[in-house]
This record gives C-alpha cells, structure tokens and sequence, in this order.
C-alpha cells in the first residue's frame, strides 16, 4: 500500500468523476485520497452516488480544503473554465505533481481560439505551452514526459482516433469531411436539465449544438496537424436515448485513387498492436454495445456506392475511452506503469 | 355506417398494420372489414395485439381467404415481394378496388433498378406504369386519380420531405448529398431476430445495411427528378434504441450563392399551409419526440460553420407518416375525402 | 364553434396539463380558451411544449390573469396545496363553472386527514363537502350532478378499479391488502430533480415513499367505504424505466370460502358494458402497454398457489386514466355529453 | 499461468456465460480453456458476442467434443433439464472435476418436487444428494467441501438473502409471506420471443408466470429449512424494460413484538462483515442501478403503517450475484481461494 500513487480527483460528483473512481479502484497502483465536489462537500461519497458506497473513500471535501501535498497525481473533471486557475495554482506551489485534465481548459493550444469558443481569455497561458494533447495513440511518448495532460473531449477521441491515419496518408480529403456524432445522455453531463429528463430525452432522439459545438475546434486542431495545413470540418452531434455510449459517422473524399480498402488497411497497419484501439475487417459494423464501460474503440470502414467516397465508424463509451479511462491509460504512461494496468474491463453486454 | 369506405389490411399482423388499425379505427369513413395475417390465420386480433382487443374487429384470416368484392379499398402491409402478385389477381379481378401499397413493390419505376436491389424480377409489370409514388405533398394531384399508389418508405419520406424542394429550386448540389439517418427499432419489423431483442438493442445504438439499404434507390430515383438527372446519394442509417421516431440529418453544398437562409426560405414556401409539413424557424431543432404517434413532419434547416454547406434535419414517425398515416392521407385523396381526415392526432408527448 | 364548451387549463406546463391539451384539442365539445403556467406565463406553448406548437392554442399566462368569465370549465393540474385557494375564489365568483380538480386538494373528504399527510390545514373548508370523488365508474351520478369533482390520483384509480368490487361484494379480507404499485416516470411529474434524469431513472428500478406515499389514504377512505368500515393497506410504489404507464399487483386473502374465479366474476359483472374497463378473462396478463396512451384499464385476476389468496392485478396509462384522461371522462358527464366522447383512442403500442 | 485453474463454460452463447467470460477473464486464478454452445459450434466467440472479441478465447465447440480432462472446474450454463446427464457423465468419467451449475437442475432437494416443476424425472439422482445449494452466505463451509454445486436462481438468491435471517430468528410469519418481484429482461433469456423484442417490451411493463414460477419452490425450499418446517410462498414476478438488475419487495407480518427495527437488526448482524451483503440504515432505499455489473447486494427495511407488518426489499443484479457473479464466488471457496477474487468489481452507473 505504501508505495502506492496517491491521487486526488477533483469534480467527483459528475458522471466522469464516478466513472473514474469505479476504475481507480480496481487500479492496482492507485490509491485514491481527495476527493472533491463543492456543493457536497462534507457527504460521504455514499450520499452522492449510493453505488460506491461499498467501497472505502474519503468524504467530499471543497477545492480549497484539498491538501496537494498529499497528493501525487490529480484527475481533474471540473467544469471548464475554472480549470486553469487551480491548474496554475497547484502546479505551482507543487511542481512535482502530475496533472491529468479531463475538462477542456488545456485542450487548444491556441489561446485565441480557446477564448472565442470559451467566451473568455484564457487563465493559464504560461502552462498552456507545457499541456500535452492527451490521445494516447497518437502522443504516447509526450504524454509519458509530461506534467500536464489535457484529455481530449469524448467526441474529438472517437473522431481524431478513426481520420487522423486517412488524413495523415493522405488518402482522404481533410477539407471536406463530415462528422455525424452520436452519443448517449451522460455525455449531457449531470446538470439539472429539463431536456436531461427521463421523460423527455427517453423514447426520442434530437440534434443538438449545431455548427457550435466545442468539440469541433479540437477536432480541426488535431486533424489540421495530421494534414499539415489549417481546416475545418462538419460536425454534428445528436443525443441519444441511452446512457452510455457514442459513435461518430465520418463522411469523407478518398483522394488521388485510394480505395475504402486503403482506408482500412491504413487504420489496422497504424493501430496493430494497440490494446484499446481495434479495426474491423470489411464489413465489420462497430457498435456502442461492444464497448461499454470499457476502454476499448471499434472502427469500422466501407466504401459508398457513389465511386469515391468512403464512410469511416468509431465508437466509445464517452464516459471510458471519451473521458476517464483515456485518462487513466495517460497516468500510466506518466507514471511509468504499463499502460493497460487497471483498464482491461470487458466491456458490459448486455 | 352503410356509406363508410369499407377497407381491408394485409399482413395486420406487423408493427404497421398496427399503426394502421389504430388510425383506422378513428377515421369516421374508415370501417375495416378485412384483416389478413397468414401465419395468424384464423386468430382474433386481441391475440396478436391485446391493445386491440378493446376494439371490434374481424378475425384474422389468409390473404387467399379474402372476400375483395366486400372491400373498396384495400392498404397491404405485406413484405416486400409478395404485394405484386397479389395486386395484379385483385386488381385484375376487381379493377374499381383502390390499392393502397405499404410494401415497397411499386416504389421503384424501373423495373430492372427493381430486380436489382430485390434480387427477383417484377411480378406485375403491367401495373406499374400506373403506380402512383405516395408522397403526398409531391404527387397531390396524381394521388387522387390513382387506383394503385405505392406509398414510400419511411427514410425516403423524412429525406425527400427535406430535400426535393432545395434541389429542385436548384439551391443546393445534388450530387453531394450524405443523409445520416437514424430509426427506431419498430424500423426494423417484428421479425424474430436477435438483434432486434431488447437486451440487444436496448442502451446502445449501431449502425445498418451501409451502402446497401433499399431505401436509396428510392430516394434517388425521387431526387433525381426534382434534379432533373441521374444521381447517387449517400445515405447510411442508424437502428436507435427506442421503438418510435427516425430522423434524417442531410449535408449538401450550397449553389450560385444560396444560403441556409435560402434554403429554409424555399421549404417554407413550398410547405406553406401544408397540414402535416412544418418548417422550424431558424435555430428550431427537430425532435423525434414532438412528432411521436403523429403524422406531422418536422424540418430545421442550418448553415454549417465551413462556408457554403448546409444542414437540413428532418423527422417524422416512421410508422406514421413513415406508414400508415401517409397511406391515410393517401387514402383521403382517392376517396376525395379532406386530406387531414383521422389524421390529426396531437403527438404524444412524453 | 360558438356552441363549444370553453375550457380552461391551470398549470398547463406540467406532463398532466400536456397530455389534457393533446386529448382535447381531439375532443369535439372542447374550446380551449385559457391556458395558465406561472413560470411560463406570456410564453407561446410550442416553447413550453415543442410538440403542441403545431395547434393553435392561447398563450399561457399567469393563474392571476385569467378572466373567469370566458370559461365554461376549468381543469386544475396545479401542485397540491394551491388548488384549494384558487377554486374557492374562482367558485365565489363564478357559481356556474364547473370545476374538475387534478390535484389531491377535494380528494379527501375528511378535513383533519388532509392536513395530516399534505401539512397544512385545508384551504377551502367550504367547499369539501360538495366535492365528489371522481373515480368515474364508481360516483357515476354524482359526479353528473356536481359543480367540484376531485379526481382520484393514478395509483387509486388503478388500486380501487380493482378492489372496490371485491371488497363491497364481501369477497376478499379488507383488512389484510397488500398493493405493490409500478409506475412510469412521469408519475413523479416534470421537476427538475436529479433521480429523474435519464441517466439516473433509466436502466434501474427503486422503490420509493414506503409507508409514506400520499395515495395511501385516498385508498383507504374509498376502500373503507366499500367494507362499510376504516381499514389500513399496505402501499408500496416503485419507479420503472418508461415514461408512461402504472400498474398495481394486489394481494388479498380470500374470504367465505371464495374463489379467485368468483373474485374475478364479480368484477366481470361490476364492470360489464363499461367501455374503459376491461376485466380479463382466466389467464390473461395485463401489460401497461396495452393501454399506453388511452382511458382504458386492464384487471386481471389470479389464484396464488396458497389456498384462499388471490391477486388482482390492475394497469392504467397514469396520465389517461390516471389523470387527464379521467378527468375528461368527469367532464363529459358533468356537460351531459356520452361519456366516451374525445376519449376513444386506441392505445399506442408498440 | 501454469497453474491457474483450467475452467469450461457451457452453454456459453447465453447471457449468464457472457457474464460469467467478462468476470472470469478478469479473474486472476482463472483460465478458460474450454467453451460450449452447441448451435453455435465451431464459431469464434467474436461472432457470438462481438464484444468479447478483444480477449482471447477459445472457439465454440459442441459439449460432446469437449476434452474434459483439460479442465479442471465447469460452469454449467445450459438450458434447464440437460445438465444432469452432462454433470453424472462427467463426474462419472472425471470424479477430481468440480462442477458449478448455474442451471436448475439440481437445486431442488427433493426428486419429486423436481419431477413435478420441470415435468420429466430427475435424470441423475445418484448425484442428487452431494449437490449443495449454492447461496454462498448460507452454505459456505459445504460449498467449500463440495464437488457439486446448484448455484440458486436470480430470484431465489434476492429473495433469500433477505428472508432467511428473520424466518430463522423467529421475527416474520413464515406462513405469510408475499414476494413481489421485478427482473430485467436479461433475465428471460436470449431466445428469439416476441415479447422480448425491443418494441414489445420497452416501456412497458407486465407480470408474468403468476403462481407457476418454478423459482417459487426453490424459495419455499430454502425458507422451509430456515422456519424448520414445511411453508409455501406468494411469488408474483414481473418484467421491467431494463436489461439487468432484480428487486424483490417482500411482504410479512412480525410475530413475537418484533419491530421493522428488529428484523432490520438482524440482517445487519447475520450480514456483518460480508463483502457482498449490505444492510442499510433505517431509510435506506435499494436501487438496482447501485449493484449494476456487480456482485453486490442492497437489502432495505421497513416498518409499514399497519402495525406489525414489515417490507424488506432487497436487489441484485441478477447476471452476476443471481448467476455469473455467485457462481465464481463458490469457485473461489471450492478452490480454497479468497472469496471475493475476481469479484470486487465496482457497480458501472450510470
């Protein structure tokens, strides 16, 4: 037990935040110490989420109560926007912590286009250089030497995991791709919404966020990377009645002769041997069912009849791969530990 | 009652023979006089459907067994293959006999595009000149002539809703256009089939039949004309866990200089004083739920951040206006009864 | 037109006030001319309630700004506990409207058992005593003759369909019942609370309110006047993943040497020719999907394999026949109209 | 790995074999080496259940090909009726072999009883007499001992954890208890029935095997042994649109000037110190979405408002403590490991 990672979870009383503790406790390195939720501070965590109840946690306490001494690493599920100042705070009176952001205060790496879609100026900028985009697959040996890892968003990861390869080949055209995002409710988060309940968002289906959603800068950060040039991509995201789950259907151009096969090999040869991150063969059809409460990612890969034009699908559970277990397998590379450790949950079907 | 429109179902056995009967049994000219289900031959309907056994109907009995000349019109909910045959004997004997198709054998007017997406030649060619495709806002006029209409799909009705009226007033290119489609699980029949048990589909959502469903064909056939040529469309749909409701996410480019402005200008003329057709304001977001149970159509209309693309969402219920209301309001018509007659049911909401 | 009967909804945002717009816009008596929302006032309903927009109805306004002297009846959905008030102003007022009561304010006659489980004294003392008990079947003529008629909440609807005949005919022990009660999520109404968020509510089962629910009395004081004597039941409700639809398991002990059969006999009698009440047949198993969306009531009844008990099982749509649907029922015979009028509708399944 | 305990699972295509593949994959003791599922024999598991295509399975065989001296326990998950054949060949040819029945066929002491609830004899009552009933709290030391074992079914198990305590301290009726039981739709099977479909069973809910349960004796069994004499049971089970969990509300009467407090404390005392087994505080009310995925167990109680009768309400998630999840916890003592390997997983909510 001595030798154990202490870590501290900020945010706990949100859906990201049970999920993450339902992993870390079942993670053979952690050992978790702070918790904290503002509005419950001072309940037990029993209070708050009857089904961790079982276990052995510390009671919530506030933000600012938080001993940071005692803590190795924190996990970070606040809201956005108020990540960067405890950020700065605590990465400067202990520089030695590690810093894993599930919110998306350190996501962009331009300042100017975090404040335009966050509606204020960014609050950290003198660590925004250091924060490492935390896709595990694609930035596996900087997340491992960083201090600061911003976690992608739930959409951004089921998206930038199935066309970063295509783009990046070449193979399709960046600048004209289309993302029909798809997820479950606790991708809502848990906020007290009209549209959030039972008897509204059950047995129906509705398009949300529109050309506005906060994901999409993320999503074209990453992708212009991988392109080598700035872009912009179509991205619309519906609410779907279930709870967990997301899956993203991209629409893209092939280019300069490549084929939906070219697509797929391209995939498989670039995640082969990749633990969470599986290519289907042709005609292999990804389902949010086959990934629940796991880590794992389905991509699956066809060729439309109009000659072409390919039709790329990921899935992920939003609240696993798209949020706490990606940020998990990234406090494993930081800490040196396999990178599975803790994270091979079968995933739950039925 | 002497002078009601004495109707007959076939295959009242299914989700839409359901869907039927229970408008059916609201339209004052309606008296249903005939059922057939072979496989429940002989049976009273409460035993096939107990929520219809509070209501007076006949038992169920063969389609051989039926008795056409008590009929003046029949709705055939038969599956797909099986309408032809038995539409040429009816109306070959009984030629003043209204045919009112849900299956999809007269959908197609070329017979050989038929033969290749149903994988079996036309079985009564010589109707299908006269075969009057059920959309009903599109093909009013004809409608109301017609002896035989072949109403459309449920995805072709919410995607041809949406999208004639852009491409045939030459707003939007109709050589790129990617419809997302998204359905519930009565979509998929009442076969007994594993997938489509609760267990399965229930908290979780996959997509279906990419690049292969038969509905394209349909759409394109219907597009093309509004077009004015040939043309492909990319159209991919989702099974989503809920029984009612599907909905259509359609991506274009604008042309000579439209906008989304434009293109929601031209669906609120065309659909201006329409019944069941309604064009949102701009920001309005269609909901599967708002039309739940009802025959009323839904349409929003979006400007994508990437200059020069729109977004155009629709939503009906696929067993309504997807079904059985749309062949009400078929029926309306070729009975030269008010259009809306039993069909202006409030959705039921929640 | 001009000889409709004007109708007023207070509290109209609520699920109740939903679904009682949805019946009566489909009712051929009914003028709505008044729709009140305090928190909504001066808003159009398509905001409150995207899926009534496409009617034509008043906009809401404040339960202050009503003018009274427009309508002919007023339906409450108010929150227990303001009711009272507002019907004894609007009654001083206004003698001749007729006034039907959703809420729990009249259902109990007995002024000292309101206060006990509602917390405060009864409001409107005067007006108690002329307060019929609306459960349709039961208070037929009374309810023809009264100006103020409580209807029953969901839960005794279904329990006292059930047990009433029983318990008058002497059949079953009025001193040993046991109700465990189901009920769809609306049950708990629109609030924003967080065990009712989709992700909460879905995928699980709870009880609740054990020995505390506030129906408990209101069963027991219909019950008790059946036996001729005051009784106790047990009470126990449960909340389901679904949206609509409440179902009530009785358990009761069978006295004087009678059977499941006469049990089930006698409340084939008491309800013969009732068109919303449906006893079943031996054998046959209610499903609250048989009367989703509709007035209609399933009972079914069966012998326990312990000799001389019996269980009596009853379903309901809780915003129908639970609510909007039996409130409407009241109104038709308190306007001398055919009791089934506007309420015919076919359940919606699937 | 060499000495890991070699485990076959058969009937591995159901839902209590998936379960049983997610939890034993993550069990450290265990390594599965054989699978069975007759009609989908020769298959790769991936087919059958794609999300357990990420592990590494062995393929589908038929249980007449299974090589039984490769194994060194079996799970027994087949249909009810065929596993006492299988268990008396294999114990015949292999006595050193444990075999842990998850099906019914041997959970019923007493052949006749059996015979009489399954319809055919008892086809290997040699063996019948060394079958320990498998409620791990109440049989630990013959389970440890045992070579065979009946793990109880999903009800029997939420049923008797919470009943057998107060039936064996004297504090209920045992002659008047009623269970009123609730189950996912898991918990029918994975077989091709319509009211399994989505659209039928979704939001809604039905009873369902009133009085003829065959889980009813098996209670009467177990509680008869606590009470020391013969009893017999109310069991009315229910159908609920989720996919897991179980909740039993049971009704009794207190004997002796027991109070709900009394009964409460005894449960507390008998469970004292379980890992699985949680009694909670006076108010306490189970749910099964906090024992989702997991092997725990909430039991609640209460006094209700008619003097001298309690509810004691109690919930599993009936694929993992009511079948998967029991069944590893009696491996675990059959192979003298600790009890909770493998089974420490946390609840996944939401």
């Amino acid at each position: 037990m001595a030798n154990k990672i202490r870590i501290g979870i900020l945010g706990a009383s949100g859906y990201t935040g049970a999920d993450l503790i339902r992993l870390a406790l079942r993670h053979p390195a952690m050992e978790i110490v702070l918790l904290t939720a503002n509005t419950y501070a001072g309940k037990p965590m029993a209070e708050v989420f009857p089904h961790l109840g079982f276990a052995r946690l510390p009671d919530l306490i506030t933000v600012e109560a938080a001993e940071w001494g005692e803590v190795d690493a924190v996990f970070c599920g606040l809201p956005h926007g108020t990540t960067q100042e405890i950020a700065a705070k605590v990465l400067g009176e202990h520089p030695a912590l590690k810093f894993i952001d599930m919110s998306a205060d350190f996501r962009l790496d331009d300042a100017e286009t975090y404040a335009k879609w966050y509606g204020h100026p960014h609050q950290a900028l003198h660590l925004q250089p250091e924060a490492v985009y935390g896709l595990t697959e694609h930035y596996r040996e900087k997340i491992a030497a960083a201090r600061l890892v911003a976690c992608p968003g739930c959409y951004p990861t089921a998206a930038l995991l199935a066309l970063i390869p295509p783009v990046a080949a070449g193979l399709i055209d960046a600048d004209d791709i289309i993302i029909d995002a798809k997820s479950g409710i606790t991708g809502a988060g848990r906020g007290l919404k009209q549209n959030l309940l039972f008897s509204e968002a059950g047995e129906g289906l509705s398009p949300y966020s529109i050309a506005s959603h906060r994901h999409a800068p993320e999503i074209e950060q990453e992708l212009g990377k991988a392109a080598g040039k700035a872009l912009m991509v179509n991205f619309t995201p519906h609410l779907i009645p279930m709870s967990r789950g997301e899956l993203c259907t991209s629409y893209a151009k092939l280019v300069g002769g490549a084929s939906a096969d070219d697509v797929r090999a391209a995939l498989a040869r670039r995640y082969e041997g990749e633990p969470f991150v599986h290519v289907m063969g042709k005609g292999g059809l990804p389902k949010t069912q086959d990934v629940r409460g796991s880590n794992h990612v389905e991509i699956g890969v066809f060729a439309d009849r109009i000659p072409g034009r390919v039709i790329i699908i990921s899935t992920i559970d939003n609240l696993v791969k798209g949020s706490a277990g990606q940020a998990i397998q990234n406090f494993n590379l930081m800490f040196g530990l396999p990178e599975t450790e803790g994270l091979m949950q079968v995933a739950m079907f039925p």
